[in-house]
């Protein structure tokens, strides 16, 4: 149905309609992770910076976590600089850090308040290295080169922003510390989502994917599974149903919740407009979990 | 169109649509007359409370005056109190003035604020006499009896209210000052609600009516002026395009202006959700006088 | 003695005699029941209003909560609606409920309030309905009609009001919540005063009653109790020392006092400014309960 | 009439009778010069504390500026300093400044802050060397030694200590500055109390002193007037009307008026309780100068 | 003289010495333009971070805007980019504007932040688009392609993080408006610290550059001129005496002077510690402007 | 080494040297005992009023409590009043407890505070009167006549003060509580510095005194310990290590620590800038106990 075929009665009661879901998430806090093709997509683009817009209007306090979308790749081809691979995962030397800080923070970061501030909005542009939000030591378990794991989450510079009315929007690089002091390390945008969601309490996590969320049947799309509670995914998980893409995704959501977020959403960031039919309609869009 | 039969997709691109009125109006104060059939009819009634609370879930200061919709006439008959009129205005005796007070600030004010209660509001209600909000003297051309013009309005409840997310819900009954010290005077609605919205230098008054709008022919339903400026209607009324009933809406729409708000409505109390559509539809409902 | 033969020496004495009851007091919570004969004899009524002013400009956060006085009965007589009683307490159905809550909300609160803006006070006139602040259901014994008890008390308005100076003036209608929400509901003055004074955490609840106090014989007016414990009340109670008449007062008292008030009052609201000579004397006027 | 004799009624009485001037006062700045028989007097003395406690505690903002009373003369006696006399006015050495400051800001200043903590109030003894309060240069004229003309008063630390609902008791002693920078210098208590009650732009100046109030025949004790005008008190000064020992005080009096003071008032200290009587009371007891 | 030869009693006495300085800024806001060698030289780079802490230690507000370093040139010749110039200014093709945000925003001013992080100190790293910091349109003049001119500076966010007690650090990447709304604009440096010193109102405009200040003879290092006013810069100007490289330096200062900032100066980053040297002894280093 | 001798360069280096002192002690609270020859030599005492002020610049919350010095001993003798002793310590009735009083409110006090205004700091001079802030019982075991034990600190207007950026200058003479209201009491320095400290949960007591510190052999200069722990103290408290005249300065360091306070230092007043050296520098100068 075209937006433009709606009538002024039919307008206001959708509006209306949204209304409980804007009493039940004034002053609430959620943090959404933003990535795959709903950064890539123009029209995709547009509209999460909407949403993003709207929720903040309605006073909900928005942090958007966004991860690189393709354009790290890009620019290490760009320079020339061979990509090498552990199990999968690229491996960050000196050289692939500084490409990654230089264009999440300088580009994909700036791009997107940018897109805000035009789109009438507010925002302010971080990483974890600004008043050392996010802070990290190398992963333990294998070489992947200057890869972090978050070990704590300074929010004091966000609830300052957040109180002013701003949204905060983060780039996944973090300040190294213990004995990675003196490194800036990459990190996981997905965790770094939850994390910071856990330490500002947030009531919602919401990850933006490029699949429905979670099915019961992988290959039935219409299995998607509503709601579940923390419990029944873990048991899901076991049982071998949450596939293995979705498996990080489902980890990140059992962090937050473990760390005092309220609920988690995985939502499919190829729909336009997926936030705001999340939050403000009936059935909402994806998988919630609490 | 039915609600129901909008696509989640639709819906959100209402709620962006509306994006850029609710980025205009958020902290802003815009003080609203209800009154006429919104207050009779049962399904009008619903939606007039819904939208103020939608007005102040976006951010908007919404203070609603209400009339004395045909209650108080109900009551004196029931009490067999006698009416008589002046020159077609109600006299105002002790007896009816009681009856004006009882009615307006015992039932309509508090069933308006249970209303919005129930619906997941917060509201306050009150008269002019409460914090001495509204300060007047009995009219003085023609005896009406207890019928007075408001002389000052006391706004510093009304901020306090404002400022905690409450909406005031305000009975036209003020408290007498002067030589009428010791009264409590019947305010015509229309005129308090245009002096608070002065006193709170409000970015819009809007008053809901039982017609369309000013139109420029009073037959043709089709020549509904959408906006008009002060020095316009002015000249419009020398002309006699504005007719009789609606003369005094647009004194008080004038009256506004020149206190300070910056832009005055009529609409059609008549329309579901006419307040939204004023205020977050590109079209509009009404005259809009700036 | 006449006011008038007091020497200003005399008057000074007084005042300074009153100073360390005002130390003691400022800052401290005190509600008020407000019912009785102070109601209707008009010169213990503007004694009252005086008192309670005082009492809020030495920094007293003073609550007011009346009853409704013989007014209810008048307006239903004059309405000419018939009265049912259920074991000597009036049946409230949907028409006389309305009647109640008009007349305690119009005409007894706001009347209130204008005596005390005209006695160069602030008051804000409210009842249980405004920001939900009384929510009850109905009594679940004995059909009463729209008769409720009160379940929680939402005192953010309340603080707010009195975070400004001003004084909460309160009629005994509460917001119907749980199967009875939509209805609004008659409840007991002197109860509300107690759990309001609970919420609060008030200092003190003061009913102003037409009975001396607690007397030991109540024959005898020589014998009053000015202070007990409530474990003394207590066993004064059950050895049906206690009256009939006192016995509602008293279940209230203990009420207060269960719910974390510091002092319960009962006073004689037939004598002039038994507020202030209860707070700001030696003797009192009362029975202090502790 | 003897206090114990006044009825609870006669009591409540007063304190209403009070009632219009606290309402009036509260929150309004008023500087008391306390000086002669009333810092002597143990009985004045007790009576000025109760005065100056209550009025804090109606929310009157309070400065108590004191003089020297005898003890300076007591002390330098002691101390077998000769005391040299220049035109009547005591020669202030550096050794006379020493002791000067020494009595006023250890002994008097800190007598009165025990007296009213003791009293249940709350004082801080300041001189105007605290926060550099009082900034004075020596008297150009004529040649007293080290004794100063305030020329600026830094009323920052005023503030803070009134806002927290303390009272300031003030020691007539200045800082030094400009080319005095490095020195104490004495200055006069009364300008003391007019220089800083126009700097806090207060209501009231109120001088104690050891007289009744401005006669219109020094010889008539039924002479008193009580209320005068700037422009009158000029004439009358022309005229001779005021007598030498008054016009100093007349003159301070002007002072505070010309800066931004309201009212000023002399009152006869020697009456115990001056301060309540004259400001709460119909007749006051001294003159007041607008 | 080395650091280390300093005794405990020399140590103290330095700190002394800088006392009044301190004093004297406590609570003031300086702009720091941070460019040439000092942000080259690894010394020199650590020494300005550590004196950029020290400053916001005792309570002044600073505000850090960088330029671009040599890192822009490198990145550009990285990826193959050929460089146009315009009169001998680099024009500013898409491209490149992408190249100049990423390496400001992302490297230079992170890396910034990180070295101000790691030194114990608390910074945000931003540029002219977050919180529509900076608003621009493109030149005029002439056509240097996506090379703006600051029309506006928005100082909301920056105020809240100065009073967090945080050192904002800023990027020249101005957000376009107007007719170049949608567009990323790059600006001078130096013009963005000096219209951001006057947006703020700031005490100091300091500018480190790689010269030792005005020289009265550009031969004669001994002819530094340390302090002037506008109107002699001006006259100074105009009879040669500055020579071209200074000229846009001098250009800002004027800019800032005339916008409200208190003092201009010009000084050597070539020195360790040339913003201490000029702060906080005696003789200071560069030239000021006032 | 003069301080003249050291270069811009050196000058640099010391204040970035004291940095991280700086940074770790910005809003940590310290309770300085002011005393024994810093406040006899006119130099010290002029170097001990710039470290003071210089505390306050740089955000250490400094509280300053000093002792009498030998100035009360001076008056008493100049007014000829003879000293008794008891066991050693000075036996204090009334007229001894007035000039006590005198002498140290009066004039150390005030002359301490003249300093700091002169140099540019801000102070206000108080005691233990002012607002109650030191609340004593006469010491029980023997009698010394007005000597008291601390029961309590008020605090509130000690706060107050601090969060204006003052510095609050203390007496040790308390409000005598209890059995002893109505007297002041003389009590000692060392203690009300520590129960001050306690009270206020400061980061550190620090003791000035005419001794090097603890050493752990009296005779030699070089034994000094520079950090231990309490327990190692009360260790070597047992083995006779510290000796006679250290045992009431130790006995205070414990009480503090007991009561919360972080650290206590014991430095040499002898030396100038001992505090700065003791704060700013690696080595300190006197003993800490943790």
């Amino acid at each position: 149905m075209n937006d433009m075929t709606i009538s002024n009665n039919g307008r206001a009661e959708v509006l209306i309609h949204a209304l409980p879901y804007i009493q039940k998430y004034r002053g609430k806090t959620m943090v959404v992770k933003y990535g795959g093709n709903a950064m890539i997509n123009e029209s995709l683009k547009a509209a999460v910076i909407q949403d993003v817009i709207l929720m903040a209007c309605v006073g909900i306090r928005v942090v958007l976590v966004h991860g690189g979308g393709p354009e790290i790749g890009v620019m290490l081809s760009a320079l020339g600089k061979e990509s090498r691979f552990v199990r999968g995962l690229r491996y960050t030397d000196e050289e692939t850090m500084e490409v990654v800080q230089m264009v999440l923070c300088g580009k994909v970061n700036k791009d997107i308040c940018a897109l805000v501030q035009r789109a009438g909005g507010r925002a302010l542009g971080l990483c974890g290295i600004d008043g050392a939000l996010l802070q990290a030591r190398r992963t333990s378990e294998e070489d992947l080169g200057l890869v972090g794991e978050i070990e704590a989450v300074e929010t004091s510079a966000l609830n300052v922003i957040l109180d002013s009315g701003t949204i905060p929007v983060i780039s996944p690089v973090a300040l190294g510390v213990g004995e990675d002091s003196g490194q800036v390390l990459n990190v996981n945008a997905d965790t770094a989502a939850a994390k910071i969601a856990a330490a500002l309490k947030a009531e919602k996590l919401i990850l933006m994917t490029d699949v429905q969320g979670i099915l019961r049947n992988v290959e039935d799309p219409d299995s998607l599974i509503k709601v579940l509670t923390k419990v029944e995914l873990e048991s899901f998980t076991q049982e071998g149903v949450v596939n293995k893409g979705m498996i990080p995704k489902v980890e990140c959501c059992c962090l937050a919740l473990e760390g005092g977020v309220k609920k988690a959403h995985i939502i499919d960031g190829r729909l336009l407009h997926a936030l705001l039919i999340e939050l403000f309609t009936d059935e909402g869009i994806g998988t919630m979990i609490e």
